[in-house]
């Protein structure tokens, strides 16, 4: 008896804890969806909304996980960082010596080409740049296939070709390209297409996971490519990430540390001369430390100038490379990118045979005379080498181009100031790359510990610093920064984190316009058919109207992906009841998986029988019921503070006056765009528009 | 004619730029108040809602501004960083120069006592650790006084005498606080109690950009504490910031560099020996460069150990250290704090001549022969010092003792390990100094740099980074970082990033409970009165009903201080008839300025007759019309993340089905707290809760 009252006992407990907390004291139960509670590995909400919480793993019912399979779930997720950490700096120590081996091989451009053409649909990836395709997966534009297996190989093999047979460009960028593609690749559990899976990585199968990996791998392409694990940290943070967590900081920081590591006993096994040219220099890549660098007040004077210069020389920089991207891509829509390519590639194989050597030889040798036009002829072949040498249709990185030309031009400042100043040659042009590096790029503390990791010299660091402040400051009063320019050039629909003046005389409902497409919390199956082949929605706002409900209410949001999933499974019903839960059973977690870039099912490949079509779909199971909301009269500004701060991919919105429909509209990430918002309202001119805007939004143009 | 005309065109071309655009053709007009769009000068919503944009700066018509306008607008405020970085580093100049001045002399612990008898006052704020309140405000807690002139005064003088008397306390937490200090006041304009105003500052005068600034001061306090620039922005944003802007990244970069340019310039003019030992050894402290530190893959063996080991001594120290602090502030209840105080320096004064001195010694002096005991009785001594030391009533930083400390075990160990290890004693010294950093203070990217800073040895950094990870994982495992568990410990309401597993189990509309106190949009200056005595909630919603509108209508929300501000002004209305907007030409752009710190009017010092009780007040355009709202039903997990994210002070919660009252609540930062849930619900028993939250709730324990 006392056994079974314990147990009784037990099992309600047990029970009250299933049920929805509290739920005998409520009014109304907690209505966000289960699907959207159990988390991760069920719901790919489409959106970084973070309701999607961390620990969210294991089946269904979140509350049987033990301490072990907690402590299980976070050794994957280190184990999973310590790969993308291992495999990035292998394709580093790869990549550097292969470019070592086949550099100044004259077959290398001929290879190059055959290796594109074999893989000519990699074109559009590469047409836009690594780095710019990585930052705007990061905002949250997503492209079909830019992190897959085979955009990795290519991106390596293109990126070494690239870089060894001598044209003007870099590595970093393709570097960062390929550790994100190495962190997307294991965090969707490996490739499908080429067998590749491995099923303990299903975990990490949801928007959120990929985005902190992909994060992650950026920081540890940039710690590879320049030896610099800080700077890569800084960079990924400062740069890329466009959500940034402090449990990212923690988790970037442990990648570029493996890099770090496994860097340095790479290092240590080459030491032995087995593998060329790698270990020569350690981890410090262009050394100019020296006992006591002495400069005093004086040196300040050369060293304002050289920034403010090099400001100048780098908005001038982001403008032409802005030109000339748009220019090479009208080029290539008419198929002639390949004639383009082969002819640049022969022009600098005869010019530069290596400028890698040159810029050590720039920065770090410090006696060596170099002759005055020599200097200047190669600071401007540099200059607009690299600029038409980014474009072509190769991996390319500006980090390094960006840093000789700087590096060319601040010796050359170095040698004009000549015995005036306390600094030597090599470190003007340490100061003149900071100078050019800031002017284009605009970054600011990562490139301050990028190229202390680069030169080892911290006495240099207040006038790098202040180097780097002149020279931004003067850049961005003519231009924003390259990747801006690079992102709006291509017309990406990137998010920014500031709102411009005019958004603040817009409301939401001003926006939100067109019309809207809503399912009842039971549909008609034939219905969803109908709206899902002729819309391209994402989320659809689900209402439940009378009998269901009192009044017509909002029941929360529901994702096209999560519709198809539905309407693939079939379960549907003769008469339009609601299933309650029972429904879940049906569906394994596995089956709401986020599937790699492009790869979702879609609507037309379904095949549903008249008498299907007559049937209907109980929604509510599979509706986030709690999405965020905003009231129509909101100013745009604020809604889009909501929509980038909480990462957002929908955003509701309500009437002010209750009793219409209980939903107005839904905001995406295009309502946000400038060339949306004037399309809509034939009042709002261009030369309207301009006076509203005070600040110009530089994307305006593209519109 | 014609004249006319184009009179008339641009007159209605400025008309319509004024109003609200294009409401022609809009059913509802942009509801936000004027009073928040015009913004940052005007409107000091109590939150970091940040509709309050960067550049609303002049008087109410923000489309009156010039490109002059916004340029001095900017220039003010790099100005304004600019000045931060110069006190701060001048006050860490001087700092330096008095502790050395003053070190060893009989009379500091006198001079100390009588400093904090007649600052009795300050006791209160020094109570509590320097750094501690600063991350405090940072997150959104504001006391009173935290950052007047008289805390800044004593903070200095204070943390000069503490240092200086050979109390085993750092001088960085002080810093931080100082630099904080003095961004603050400079932030409102100067102490308006001393008469130290300046009329320009008066735009900073808004809690966003305070907020802002006081970061930018606690980067340079850590820039200028440890000569480390890049350091110490980092320290601002992986461990003091709350809320991270982009925009923020580059001023405080800014503020740290300053820091550094002057604190260059600085030694630069002590090095003729004007200034004692300031100029000696430049910029960084403890140089530890070698040309080529040797170490292979069988060093890590020892290092990986060094790290565990810091991990655990780590976290117990923190234990300890908070388990002291409890104690000490029972104690300071019992008003004896001062005896103790006296008593400990008396016995530190004794014991240690100069930890500073054997610090570096540890560190940099290699050859140096160190015996067993002594340097194990040194440790022991300084863990254990340091924590009673610590809590004493006197402004005490960690950094230091930490480093001392860990050091000192690290150089232990390195003589244990001896000549197994390619690694001499002082490298040792450095890494048992990251590994106890990290243990205790569990922070990454900024110990990293900072220790990188502080001994200039980059060719360390695999390792330094190897020992930070090991060190912070084990550490982890035991407790959380120092600073959160001293927070608790004094009970500030913090606000985390991460979501408790048992707010997802909640609805926003279980923890809104209690009465709910609402205005109407004209309402009776007697009910005004009576709720704002009666209650203490810093926000109101405004609720406007029939005849103002057909059914009830969530208008928006009114601040206290607002509210207070119209009585104040007693515009008050014999009937209940809207104003409009005329309303606002009573008011000048000071009046809603956010005061400093605990300056507000308060209800009880206003008076008012019979005759004005029974008038009316039109509140309308003083509501921010478009608060961030959410239905009811959504979860507790979801709200906090609206909340924390965009920075909020108050979230209006509205029913799920219309019909009801237009809000049901408003969640403030309370409201979050594992403690208010918990009084909120009978049934959520502690033993329930503890099977609920699986992750313990750290801050559970208070409650």
């Amino acid at each position: 008896m006392s056994t079974n009252f314990t147990n009784g006992e037990a099992n309600r407990d047990h029970e009250s804890l299933i049920t929805p907390l509290l739920s005998s004291q409520r009014s109304l139960v907690n209505s966000t969806s289960q699907v959207a509670i159990v988390g991760a590995h069920v719901c790919p909400i489409e959106s970084l909304d973070y309701e999607i919480a961390e620990n969210d793993f294991f089946k269904q019912d979140w509350r049987s996980r033990g301490k072990m399979q907690i402590f299980q779930y976070v050794l994957m997720k280190w184990l999973l960082c310590f790969l993308i950490g291992l495999i990035v700096s292998l394709i580093g120590f790869f990549n550097n010596l292969a470019v070592e081996n086949i550099a100044g091989m004259k077959f290398v451009v001929t290879s190059n080409m055959m290796m594109l053409n074999k893989f000519g649909m990699a074109f559009l990836v590469f047409s836009v740049s690594n780095l710019i395709l990585t930052l705007a997966y990061l905002n949250g534009v997503d492209a079909p296939g830019i992190f897959s297996l085979r955009t990795l190989v290519i991106k390596i093999i293109g990126s070494i070709t690239a870089v060894s047979s001598s044209l003007l460009v870099g590595k970093a960028g393709p570097m960062v390209h390929t550790g994100a593609c190495v962190a997307a690749l294991l965090g969707q559990g490996g490739s499908k297409r080429f067998k590749l899976t491995w099923r303990w990585l299903r975990f990490f199968k949801n928007d959120r996971d990929r985005r902190d990996l992909v994060t992650c791998g950026s920081a540890a392409g940039m710690a590879a490519a320049f030896r610099a694990p800080v700077g890569g940290v800084l960079f990924a943070l400062e740069e890329m990430a466009s959500w940034w967590r402090s449990a990212l900081l923690w988790r970037s920081f442990f990648t570029t540390a493996v890099v770090a590591i496994v860097l340095r006993a790479l290092i240590d096994f080459c030491l032995s001369g087995k593998c060329g040219l790698f270990g020569k220099g350690g981890l410090i890549m262009f050394d100019v430390y020296s006992e006591s660098v002495t400069y005093h007040l004086i040196d300040v004077l050369p060293v304002l100038t050289l920034g403010a210069i090099g400001g100048i020389l780098g908005s001038l920089y982001n403008f032409l490379l802005d030109k000339v991207l748009r220019i090479y891509s009208r080029i290539n829509e008419k198929g002639v990118a390949l004639q383009n390519f082969t002819c640049l590639c022969n022009f600098h194989f005869h010019f530069l045979s290596s400028f890698w050597t040159t810029m050590a030889c720039l920065i770090k040798n410090t006696n060596f005379e170099f002759q005055y036009p020599s200097i200047l002829i190669f600071f401007v072949t540099c200059y607009f080498l690299s600029i038409i040498s980014f474009g072509i249709v190769a991996p390319a990185g500006l980090f390094i181009p960006v840093i000789v030309t700087g590096a060319s031009y601040g010796r050359f400042v170095g040698m004009l100031v000549g015995s005036h100043s306390n600094l030597d040659h090599g470190l003007y042009a340490v100061l003149g790359a900071a100078s050019f590096l800031a002017g284009s790029m605009r970054m600011t503390v990562s490139l301050c510990v990028i190229i202390l990791e680069l030169t080892n010299n911290l006495l240099l660091l207040p006038l790098i610093m202040l180097v780097l402040l002149v020279s931004k400051t003067v850049a961005d009063a003519f231009n924003s920064n390259i990747y801006d320019l690079i992102m709006n050039a291509k017309g990406f629909p990137y998010l920014e984190t500031h709102t411009e003046p005019y958004m603040r005389q817009l409301t939401v409902g001003d926006v939100v316009r067109g019309p809207l497409q809503v399912f009842q919390g039971i549909e008609k199956v034939g219905n969803i058919v109908h709206v899902l082949s002729t819309t391209s929605h994402n989320g659809f706002p689900v209402i439940d109207e009378p009998p269901l409900s009192e009044s017509p209410v909002l029941y929360g949001l529901i994702l096209r992906a999560h519709v198809i999933e539905l309407l693939k499974k079939k379960a549907f019903m003769p008469t339009p009841v609601p299933i309650g839960t029972d429904a879940l059973n049906l569906f394994s977690a596995g089956d709401f998986l986020k599937r790699g870039s492009g790869n979702g099912d879609k609507i037309e490949d379904l095949q549903f029988t008249e008498e299907e079509m007559e049937m209907f779909l109980d929604l509510h199971p599979f509706t986030n019921a709690s999405p965020y909301t905003v009231v129509e009269t909101m100013s745009l500004a604020k809604a889009l503070i909501l929509f980038r701060e909480v990462g957002l991919r929908h955003l509701m919105v309500t009437p002010k006056i209750s009793g219409r429909s209980p939903v107005v509209g839904i905001l995406t990430r295009h309502d946000f765009m400038p060339g949306h918002i004037l399309g809509l309202h034939p009042m709002l001119t261009r030369s309207r528009w301009k006076r509203l805007r005070i600040r110009a939004p530089r994307i305006f143009k593209l519109f």
